[in-house]
């Protein structure tokens, strides 16, 4: 399947204290929050690792989906693991600990019927690697990255090599203003298309996100919550929804993005009502769709 | 014209930081930035008070518009005076003094040609003044209010009495959060309703606004500025499009409230481009009526 959608990111054991509780160890990483989700719209590849420790049965529940694991390697060593307590206002997080273990010497080596992906979603991994993965995959038509404030301090030079080679960049607002140093996110998303990617999505939590496409912008709110048990994954989630339904619908174009942001507002949504990547485990399709429907009614005047 | 709109608020002389300059002494106050926006669309009557020291030629630009200032009255003693500081973060501010001066004894009279006012908007002022305006006002149709944290914390019984009496509330996400009590703005919304305004519009600076009327949320962005030089007044810029679009319209109804929400938000943005109320000195209807047209495009999928 040439329209196949391929991710490289991260599978992760994620410990999430929030005001509404805690959970120890439960399945995360950009890759299963985004393959969760963009499985609904289009075929999905995943490229990752985990450890030994890794129970692969954790991820039954995406290759039900129909994504295709045979990218997931098994390396020696523990499994990437990440904790973090959020605040009250739980746009505000602490990171308690990043241990990176197994991906600390990740080489993600695409297999070989993964390099005709027409359609590529570099997930927040090492700007090192997103260059290795792009120079495996043939003739991408539509790739799309993340990254973060690691990258952006620390290896500024291999990121800005990255976002040469990218057709859109999705990312939260302080990272744009770590990228560019311009607070001002307007002047801010101006300043990072020149950097190469013609798509810039900022996303803002519960403030929404807008979309930077032919010098236009597109705004669009967050869909509102009664209460967000636990935001971690949706980021990706987010990235998932906007890739999923872009490329599943196949029209490469400024009216298409708009309908992906839309989408992936909705199962951002979806993410924060449980801990973990639960919500995704029995989330129906009709689902996302009622929500949308409700959605679109709360954004049209 | 009893089609006209009544604001009662304040007058003011402002002294404001910004990181981009400083101003001292300017025209300011609720009442001064609502009818110089609202006067865009209905005629606009203002019952305020100022001292000794104010020279009314100062609102000469916003008589020119229409504005009836017969309800602006001079008192012994001095002007109300304001001053604030912006952070880099220009949603943040510090207020550096207040100083009530002639509104500390302010007993609103409403001129007897304005009360057949049937549209009212009570700016933020002690809502014990606005109880007042209520009483001397006879069967308004549609009644608006304005608060802040001092009355809310300050002064609640007299809030809660008016909110009993009004049709709609406008304040900002943090007020609204010290009304009820909860950090959740949707929750928080629904209990506002409880205490009696059938329409909470809820202001988050450059985060947009969003209204809750009928049971249903309707989100709107902020207008993207590529620099604020100085947001003070953007509220009452904001309720002044809200009020002055639907009682000009005349129309009560929630796709009207939606469209107040863009004329808010195009006169808000207006209001940053300019040291305290510069803007609405040269501001044209056609002005506002293009950004309209590039905001809606904006919003539209």
């Amino acid at each position: 399947m040439l329209m196949s959608l391929l991710v490289v990111g991260s599978i992760a054991f994620d410990s999430i204290e929030t005001p509404s509780g805690r959970v120890n160890e439960v399945l995360g990483g950009s890759a299963s929050y985004f393959s969760a989700v963009a499985s609904f719209f289009n075929p999905v590849r995943v490229v990752a690792v985990v450890g030994r420790d890794f129970d692969k049965s954790l991820l039954d529940f995406i290759k039900e989906k129909g994504v295709d694991l045979n990218g997931v390697y098994v390396e020696d060593g523990e499994t990437f693991r990440w904790g973090a307590k959020y605040h009250k206002d739980i746009n505000q997080r602490d990171t308690l600990f990043t241990k990176l273990n197994v991906f600390q010497s990740f080489k993600p080596k695409i297999p070989e019927e993964f390099v005709e992906s027409k359609y590529v979603f570099l997930a927040n991994i090492d700007p090192d690697l997103q260059n290795d993965v792009l120079n495996q995959v043939r003739n991408p038509e539509f790739v799309v990255m993340d990254t973060m404030n690691l990258w952006i301090n620390g290896k500024r030079d291999s990121l800005i090599n990255v976002l040469k080679n990218v057709n859109g960049l999705i990312l939260n607002d302080s990272e744009v203003r770590e990228l560019t140093g311009e607070y001002n996110l307007i002047k801010a998303t101006k300043l990072v298309k020149e950097m190469g990617p013609e798509i810039i999505i900022v996303k803002k939590g519960e403030h929404g996100a807008f979309l930077y496409a032919d010098d236009n912008f597109f705004f669009i709110p967050a869909f509102p919550l009664d209460e967000v048990i636990d935001p971690t994954g949706a980021g990706d989630s987010f990235a998932g929804g906007f890739m999923g339904y872009i490329t599943g619908s196949g029209r490469l174009r400024v009216s298409e993005y708009k309908k992906g942001l839309v989408f992936g507002t909705i199962a951002a949504s979806y993410c924060c009502e449980r801990f973990g990547i639960e919500r995704f485990k029995d989330l129906l399709k009709n689902e996302l769709d009622e929500r949308t429907e409700k959605f679109l009614k709360m954004i049209k005047l």
